[in-house]
C-alpha cells in the first residue's frame, strides 16, 4: 500500500493538525482517538511513514508495541477497566480508517459494547480530562 | 494477573500439548488457532511466561510484534485477504480466553463476519493445509 503524505496522522505528526497528546518519544506519538469506541481510547502512531504493518520496519514496530504497552498500563491505572483491547488494523476490511499504521488501545468494561468506530467526534473537554488522567499514570 | 503454569499455551510451549506450528524463533511460537475466527487465524505466543501485556518485558513484546509482522505478511501472501486484523486482548472483558499473552493475526475478507472466538474446533486436516500455505510464504 503506497503511503499518502497528506493523511490525517501525517499532518498531526507534522503539527499541521491538532491532537490531544498522551505521550511521545523519538519513534512514536500517542494521542486520544477523536472518535473513541470507549472512553480512554488511545492511538499509538509510529512516526515512520508506513501505511500498514507490512510496510513498517522491525525497529518501528518494536517501538510501537513498547509505547503501546506503556499506554495500556497507564490507561489501566487511570481508568481501572475490566480489560484492555489492543488492535492494529490493516486494510478497510480489517477496520483501518486512516492509512498510516497505528495501534488502538481501548479499555473494556464488562457488559459495555464498543461504540462504532470513526462515527461520533468526542467532546474536546471530555477528551482532555481523560487524557490528563492517563498522562498522570504514564511511566 | 498471576501466571498459571498449567494454562494451555504453557503446555504447548513445553511440548505437553500438540499444536499446528507455523513458525518459531528463540522468543516466540506461532501456531494455528484451533478455534479460528476466520480461515488462516494464527496466534503468536511470546515464550516468556506472562499472563497479559502488562506483565511482559519490553524485549518480549518487541519479539512478539516482529514475529506478528512476519506472520501477518505470510498470511497475506498465502491467502490474499482484503485486510489483516491484529489483536492482543487483556482480560476476559477484552476477549482474552487463555491466560498467557498472545497476538491474534486474523485475515479479513470484505463482507465476511468473524466467527465466534473459542467455540468450534476446526478440522485438523483443514488447519494443517492452511498452515502449509502460510509456512510456504513465511520469510
Amino acid at each position: 500500500m503506497s503511503y499518502d503524505n497528506n493523511n490525517p496522522f501525517a499532518k498531526i505528526l507534522r503539527g499541521e493538525l491538532p491532537c490531544v497528546k498522551v505521550a511521545e518519544d523519538d519513534a512514536t506519538l500517542a494521542i486520544m482517538d477523536l472518535m473513541p469506541q470507549a472512553d480512554g481510547h488511545v492511538l499509538v502512531i509510529p512516526k515512520e511513514p508506513a501505511a500498514q504493518i507490512f510496510d513498517l520496519s522491525g525497529d518501528a514496530a518494536a517501538a510501537g508495541i513498547r509505547m503501546t504497552q506503556r499506554v495500556a498500563a497507564a490507561v489501566r491505572a487511570a481508568l481501572e477497566p475490566d480489560g484492555v483491547f489492543i488492535g492494529q488494523f490493516n486494510g478497510a476490511a480489517a477496520g483501518q480508517t486512516v492509512p498510516h499504521v497505528h495501534f488502538h488501545v481501548i479499555p473494556r468494561w464488562e457488559g459495555a459494547e464498543l461504540r462504532m468506530h470513526a462515527r461520533d467526534i468526542a467532546d474536546a473537554a471530555t477528551l482532555e480530562a481523560i487524557a490528563q488522567r492517563i498522562r498522570a499514570r504514564f511511566v
